[in-house]
């Protein structure tokens, strides 16, 4: 579905062949366990067998004995003088272990050597003593007074203030709006349930991989697959009490990330040891590395009650939502308040949220962070509510639709939005007019929000002797930014697509950027890009104005193409640019902005047809539409693919992926035989519909694309299997064995 | 010897580290030939056995079957569609040879392979019917009527138009001050000679090597030690008709040039073996594929006459100079011209230059190109003048020097130049002032002159949030000039040179750099990074604006400090820069110059004492003093190194080296065994004394130091060796064997 108001673009909204495609489908492409450097140490990284213990010592003589092995580096080697272990800040000790570990498989020692076998078995004669303590795993237990501590100068931050005894729980967040109490009692209905999500992996396809090489003169490189190139520099930096500007970060292509390769793991570690041993130092993980010691999404529990007047006009919202952490402080809770109720337009509200820590990986942002569960809660309610009050969820949702104006989660009101269009367009659509049959069977529907990001960018631009440009950019291309960045340059400077080439640049050779997550490099770098494409209009003007004679604000630039003000000369940019940079000196041009925090919000509804077996209780996905306000599509090809990628991610975390520990701690799970995401095997085909409701916050009316879609189909499946199965669904992931459980057919 | 008036810098002038010199001396720094891609195949190249024959066929079949060969590649590849070979440029054929080759190594065909090994096996295997002709090897046998002819096309061009017959002479050029012929007859002593020195090669350690993926999307990557990545570029996208925007060219570390990898050789056949295999395919050169495949320097016949009144004053200079070009037409006769009475001012000239080709590779610059053979007869005609007048050879050339406003060699009046410093701070110099003393001993002096260029640079300059900045060259760092261009930027925004980190990026990431050649680069790329300075102390004034509040303009910058009109608020440039980039957007500005042709004069004057052993001919230097006119040493150890390593060029030029023929035009001696170039320990500490008159032309005086120091030393070791034996030195080299034949030892 296209505005009618929308501006005729001549690149954007084509689909033009993405041009590192070539790379990646001919297995060319070099991602970050590829670098090779010569002379070239591998790593391994020694990870705890506990999920929380002292760590009263570490022996590392007889591992550094072993032939082959160059350096072994602990948490003291990142000690700054008169510094211990118990000193060091939680950025550090999440990548080497300081006096404690908190949670089954974190970092405690690395290894160098001349190959990764022998690193291997000499991390196995490390010699760590451990004092192993009692885990605390669950969000709610980790809660209670008595709970075994993690961090024993942790103190709850409140809105009174710090709390006065050790905790686990990090903060609680309260945000209120109206009088949810008086509120509640005036509802004729309110529905209400206590929903709880597990923990789970972004489950990238490639695993964390880094190489470092720390020159004698201090200059440090460090090539890695990271979603922010200057981020990784400073935490880095950070960690190694060493200045950002002598690190330089090389970007390699990536394999995924959604959130889960914002954090560093293994960068500073590759540094150290390249420090110690003098060469370079690569070390990449398993799989089992990767679960077990990177940055999953948190495990939740959320309380919730919605209440609504009887002719379904929702006034009240309250929730009580607890999210793990992980073995760290965190602020997923704080996120969830910022997105639980941005759908709708709701007087009062009252969120309390609990961010928590629990002896499990420290967690990490995962497409759209805290979303998906609050929508868990918030649309299962939702759903209940339409059912209670005899109406269709879709029209009760139009109903209740936020807007333009409408005070969103934050307490602003929305700029335009498109959450009413596309709740319409679900109306509207093939998918929700066409009749579910059959025994077992249900459809469900579901809203997603996510606020979306700005923050900073940077890129430059060169134009190249013919006429064509190259595009240099700082943030990771982690779907195709590439090309959705050179569309707009291209767009904005009027050339065709094949006549800009982009590439990542490293952290040396552009402008600061902020890292690639938030949905927000389509449209920040983007903005980057189009001010880029202005300036270099601008500046090719004023070579312009000497070769032509004329004043260059006189000199006019429509439609691709320069003109003087009489008409008597001009020329498309190619030929401009031949004639003003091919024979003169060459040009390159920035552009730079701080597009801020928040940069208009994304909305997306989905709608599912399940149908769940009886006796083996496996949901199939029969059929599946996501539907999303994207602003503006700069290459749709993409967009319905973060449409389609997301709403997938959300299936496998609906039906089948959770982090499994036993009952000291330990992950039982850590392989993809194990923890079950879903393949095309599992899945239709996902459609889409793209809503564009351009952003009035971008020149092209951008909106961030890849976070929304996966927000609604936790609880768009759950509602399905509500209706299929009569039997409302709580916790996931709704396994087959929990199907069953809830079906009555086995025992929980 | 610094000038009186020279102004005072902070950074230019020290002597920091040199950034590059760790990667260098640890033996980490990647060269051409270190290029590794993962399913890289390695090519080879089959040369010619013959200096001149027709190419009758290729027969690759047997070659394309062998078992591990992926691709076999002639010229017939590079044809366009109706094309044939017969029809490609020079340019082409020189890479692959076409309907002819012209001399004995001369590519020919080339092969991808899986190995190096197999690819040379397979290069053996490829029928070439050969068709011999008559080689032509000396410069004047090949000007001569009935010479065997190298190009059927080829006509003389001359200032009356193009000659009538097919000839050997590519170009005779005339250039005449004043009225010579009169003049001399006018002249109380008129000395002459009859000069000739021999094919030389400039003898870079590294030998040639570059690597291609040509993706099948078009886009082409290249890796190479080339002298000017973006001439590289273009010429490679002429021999392969594919658009230049589509090719990167990534250079690597490079082992010396010299002016000997200014044209492409492997560039293309890997492109083209990439092309037709799919892969990644690297070719290098082992020393006798350079010896005898790459552009050594003419070697050259010159008939000298000079002419003066008996006080010593100039009269006029005649001289007709034929250079070789090698296989394919050239210009170095008419750069002699532009540089062979350069070092005086002289009335009455007559030059006429003959560029010819001959069966010899196609020559290529080396350091001062044509100068050296140029100086070699003037400065001994000069020497001859000074012993016919009993007068002091440095009081002579005192009162000849050219001086600012003289004419130049090429008609227009010198800016300020610093011929006569030089010759008076060699007057001066404890050398010249200690007496030389002993048997078979004698010293020479001569001067010597380079024009230097300037060209088109460009380079980027991107500030880090820390406050220091990051320079981007696109120039090739030959010889430490990232760190003479930071130190540039340092002193142009008032930091230091250790906050400025320079790095030199590909063809997609700067603007449009001309090759690093004509000692440009400190100058030229110098001047572009002098205005990135100016443009970046301007942008951060825009951004200060804001922040502080006050029109960018009345912002004051000095001494790297920025303060407001009022000079309430002050900072330095990294204070200002992490306040307003470290917390705001990014900033890159770039700086891009086209410096013109001429950048102002270098002139050089060595001082040699040497001893020849009368019974072996050995030539022996015993003390050695390179003077020169650096205009600003922004790096002064560097300058040094400049003038010392082109004077032990120019020693190893005017004793040993010569491209030694047998008579079917074959190298006998293409080794570094046979070739012999000059040792550390064949040679004494050279000695130095730089003299610094600033170029006008150039923000900070810098002048271009890298060529004049070559053009002396043939010269004045041959003035040496005459006043040590009494026999005038009329060719080169004068090996053992040499001074044995003209002191009668030995029979010619």
């Amino acid at each position: 579905m296209v505005m009618a108001d929308k501006p005729q673009y001549r690149v954007i909204g084509t689909r033009p062949l993405r041009p590192d495609a070539i790379d990646k489908v001919t297995g060319r492409a070099q991602y970050g366990a590829d670098t090779r450097q010569s002379g070239m140490l591998r790593g391994y990284v020694l990870r705890s067998p506990h999920a929380h213990a002292n760590i009263r010592s570490i022996d590392t003589s007889k591992a550094l004995a072993y032939p082959g092995v160059k350096a072994v580096i602990t948490a003291a080697d990142f000690c700054l003088p008169g510094q211990t272990v118990a000193d060091l800040p939680d950025l550090t000790t999440n990548i080497l272990a300081g006096s404690k570990v908190y949670y089954h498989g974190q970092a405690v020692a690395a290894v160098a050597a001349i190959s990764d076998e022998v690193a291997r078995e000499a991390a196995r004669l490390i010699d760590v003593d451990y004092e192993v303590l009692q885990p605390v795993l669950d969000v709610r237990e980790a809660m209670l007074p008595g709970a075994p501590v993690l961090h024993e100068a942790m103190r709850t931050r409140t809105p009174e203030g710090p709390g006065a005894e050790p905790s686990n729980i990090v903060a609680h967040a309260v945000v209120v709006f109206g009088d949810p109490e008086a509120a509640l009692a005036d509802c004729d209905v309110v529905v209400e349930g206590d929903f709880s999500t597990r923990m789970v992996h972004q489950g990238y396809i490639e695993p964390q991989a880094a190489t470092a090489m720390w020159n004698p003169d201090g200059q440090v490189t460090i090539w890695t697959a990271h979603q922010g190139s200057f981020p990784a520099r400073q935490a880095t930096a950070t960690i190694l009490n060493h200045p950002s500007s002598k690190i330089k970060v090389v970007l390699t292509e990536i394999g995924g990330g959604f959130g889960g390769k914002i954090a560093v793991y293994l960068e500073p570690v590759a540094a150290m040891l390249s420090k110690k041993t003098g060469h370079p130092v690569k070390l990449q993980m398993d799989r089992v590395d990767v679960f077990e010691g990177t940055g999953p999404t948190p495990g939740t529990s959320i309380r919730a009650k919605l209440g609504a007047t009887k002719d379904g006009n929702f006034k009240v919202y309250m929730a009580d939502m607890a999210y793990e952490n992980g073995a760290y402080a965190g602020t997923a809770a704080n996120y969830a308040t910022m997105v639980a109720t941005a759908c709708y337009d709701i007087e009062h509200v009252r969120l309390d949220g609990y961010d928590v820590v629990v002896n499990k990986p420290r967690t990490q942002d995962y497409r759209a962070p805290s979303s998906p569960a609050a929508a868990f809660a918030m649309e299962q309610l939702v759903d209940q509510m339409a059912e209670k009050l005899n109406m269709d969820p879709e029209k009760l949702r139009l109903q209740n639709s936020s807007r333009e104006g409408t005070r969103g989660s934050m307490g602003m009101p929305f700029a335009r939005i498109g959450h009413e269009e596309i709740v319409q367009a679900a109306l509207d659509s093939d998918h929700y007019n066409s009749p579910l049959e059959g025994p077992n069977r249900g459809r469900g529907t579901a809203s997603g929000y996510w606020f979306n990001v700005g923050l900073r960018s940077s890129v430059n631009v060169t134009v190249q002797p013919d006429g064509t440009v190259a595009l240099s950019v700082g943030s990771t291309d982690l779907s195709g930014t590439r090309t959705s960045l050179a569309m707009q340059l291209a767009e904005t400077i009027g050339v065709d697509f094949e006549d800009v080439k982009a590439a990542v640049v490293d952290t040396d050779s552009v402008g600061y950027n902020d890292v690639t997550a938030g949905s927000r490099v389509t449209f920040g770098t983007g903005m980057a890009t189009y001010e880029a494409g202005k300036n270099l209009i601008a500046a090719m003007k004023e070579r312009l104005a000497t070769t032509w004679n004329v004043p260059a604000d006189d000199i006019q630039f429509e439609a691709g193409k320069f003109s003087s003000p009489d008409g008597s000369k001009s020329g498309t940019f190619k030929e401009i640019a031949q004639l003003v940079v091919g024979r003169g000196p060459g040009l390159t041009v920035s552009g730079s902005v701080n597009a801020g925090f928040l940069q208009g919000g994304g909305f997306a509804h989905h709608i599912v047809d399940v149908e769940v077996d009886p006796d083996t209780g496996k949901v199939q996905i029969l059929r599946y539409t996501a539907i999303q306000d994207v602003g503006t599509a700069i290459h749709p090809a993409y967009v319905e693919g973060q449409l389609q990628g997301g709403a997938v991610q959300g299936i496998g975390w609906a039906l089948n992926e959770e982090y499994f520990y036993d009952d000291n701690g330990r992950m039982l799970n850590s392989s993809f035989l194990d923890y079950r995401m879903p393949t095309t095997l599992d899945v239709p085909m996902i459609d889409t519909i793209l809503v564009e409701v351009p952003n009035p916050l971008h020149p092209y009316g951008v909106r961030g694309v890849g976070e929304p879609p996966i927000v609604p189909p936790l609880a768009a499946i759950a509602n399905a299997v509500a209706h299929a199965t009569g039997v409302r669904q709580y916790q996931l992931p709704m396994s087959p064995r929990r199907i069953l459980q809830t079906t009555g057919k086995i025992e929980e």
